[in-house]
């Protein structure tokens, strides 16, 4: 192996089948997946959609989509809020591709509606119950405001209406996803019977992994977002998204140190690599799950180990029971991630079992 | 302005004054100054050392040591315990400067000795209270049998003992951090004199940066290590290694969406532009300290106002008393980092006020 240590595996068989299930789920419910790709943020993993008949993605900044439409990909929502400093950009992308972008409130839109100079999809993004962005569905006076001041500009045409369930990040188990899932197709719902004879064509747009994963039924929507489910990892397992079997990436990490009698091994593998995310499990801080490997596959979890503490460079695996006294420096273990978005965004790269190398958009092109 | 946003501003002038107050007190202090460059990572940043004097540096992975190698740095310590799989690219570094490493265990001595065929430098890692690696001081004759280990291979020279008072980030205000300082040094003076006698060479190596920064006697000491100064950040403060003042970096976002009912303000600034790195505040969590940004230099902290939240590409903003009441999508605001070297680290590249940019170690070449 002549990759450099630590590196970010990626299980392209279990990537695959993460896709499959998810184009499978949204093919039968009828609605359209536009993936997001900011989890990979990766062309070479973006190709791996291909055969599952994706052509329409959805992206979190500006440089992401600049990227993925270098790749061929044609029609991008970026689903994160206009800023007025983005509009150049946007706009000369614009030119290229089909592009959307969102607006998440009155005073959001006004400050970037009179600078668009291309022809851009718009839609308004709502809020059904996460509280970080967007207009509550209920408020009307606002989202007709936004309705006319998007009309006020002839290059953007206003699509519908986009949100993000993302308070599903803060329940755990499929019957609490789902009603956070009813909750918010109920409010779409409301949302569409209100809109829908003034704009047939209403689009509405929804997504995030624990929702999407758990729920068959998507009624009402014309399109879904999930982004996480190509990799999962180690949190959306504790949501109940997945089980830690379809995780599809884990760091690989050469063993530094160990303290048989403290039952404690050092990994090289830190903060620069996992991201400082944390979960809680069984009361004690996880910033990643340990699994053994043979050199091509990573292994079940190892049970009674858990890495319980990162610093830079330095990965602290806590484990009772015994489970890794037979370790020794030099060896190599697999870290399930926390957050895997957050992981690859760190790493910069992936490698699969074959050694081949997926790109990630490079920092310093952001 | 023509970079894109978000970015991370440095303050070479307060980036000055900080390397420029700890080259004064290590010459006072009679050690040498070998500073931890894995906070910048950056060759551009590195050549601001150059003028007080320092030629000789620490680096936490061997990229960092090939990357500052060939921006003419030729004397490092790499200062991350030795991984069997580093030895050919450290083999290969050493045949062109000088180079050394750490061990910090039997065991992991053992695993990489055989295999290193270039002259090396050789540290001891030793443990004064940290508990993350590194020798008890007092384990005699584990410390022996490493000194043995390392004379058994003739390319490696024993060059004395390394170690990392990590223990005070754990604390907070200058007496505490110093209580942790005086005790390190209790610890390394004992040592000194139990190997003086058998290594009238030796070299001890010490540094953190709370310790670095509020002490003024380094007794018994030949080199610090600091590494943090450089930047300073939200997590020196409270710890009190410094005051938010001397804080030379900043992350420069974009509102993106306002809401004073809730005293909310949304920006451009997530997790993968400052890391999850997170403090507590008055019983809050904080993710950054927010000052206002006249498109050059950042102010005074903005007081009742946190980064209260983040997710990727988001930063929440929460604050009482009207404090960003007047603030409107598309003005910008800086956030001082909790944790400097991982926002670096997250971002890739860096600018000061006139543009310029500063490079980071990329991290496909890692």
């Amino acid at each position: 192996m002549t990759k450099s240590l630590p590196f970010l595996l990626v299980d392209i068989s279990k990537c695959e089948q993460n896709i499959a299930f998810m184009a499978n789920k949204a093919s039968k419910a009828n609605v359209l997946l536009r993936p997001h790709f900011k989890t990979h943020q990766s062309l070479a993993v973006g190709e791996l959609f291909r055969k599952y008949g994706i052509q329409q993605i959805t992206v979190s900044s500006v440089a992401m989509a600049e990227y993925f439409s270098s790749g061929g990909w044609g029609d991008i929502t970026i689903a994160f809020p206009f800023v007025p400093q983005m509009a150049a950009r946007i706009c000369t992308l614009a030119r290229n591709i089909e592009l959307n972008v969102i607006f998440s409130s009155p005073q959001n839109l006004l400050a970037s509606i009179g600078s668009i100079d291309a022809k851009l999809g718009a839609f308004i993004e709502v809020d059904v119950g996460q509280g970080r962005t967007g207009v509550a569905v209920e408020n009307t006076r606002d989202i007709a405001l936004m309705i006319n001041l998007i009309a006020s500009n002839r290059n953007v045409t206003f699509k519908g209406f986009l949100t993000h369930a993302g308070n599903s990040y803060g329940v755990k188990g499929k019957d609490a996803v789902l009603k956070v899932h009813t909750n918010a197709l109920n409010q779409l719902a409301k949302l569409r019977s209100f809109w829908a004879n003034q704009f047939p064509n209403l689009i509405i747009s929804y997504g995030d992994t624990p929702t999407c994963s758990l729920a068959d039924e998507f009624w009402g929507l014309n399109e879904i977002r999930p982004g996480n489910f190509v990799f999962y990892d180690v949190m959306q397992s504790l949501i109940g998204s997945c089980h830690l079997s379809q995780v599809a990436v884990a760091l690989i990490c050469p063993v530094v140190d160990v303290s048989p009698n403290l039952q404690k091994v050092v990994v090289h593998g830190g903060a620069v690599h996992l991201s400082k995310e944390k979960v809680e499990i069984d009361g004690n801080d996880c910033y990643g799950v340990v699994c053994r490997f043979d050199g091509v596959t990573w292994s079940n979890p190892v049970p009674n180990a858990l890495v319980s503490a990162l610093s830079q460079e330095h990965g602290i695996i806590s484990y009772t029971n015994g489970a890794l006294d037979d370790v020794k420096p030099g060896d190599l273990l697999a870290i399930l991630p926390v957050h895997s978005c957050l992981a690859v965004d760190c790493m910069g790269q992936m490698f699969d079992a074959h050694g081949n190398k997926y790109d990630v958009l490079p920092k310093n092109a952001r």
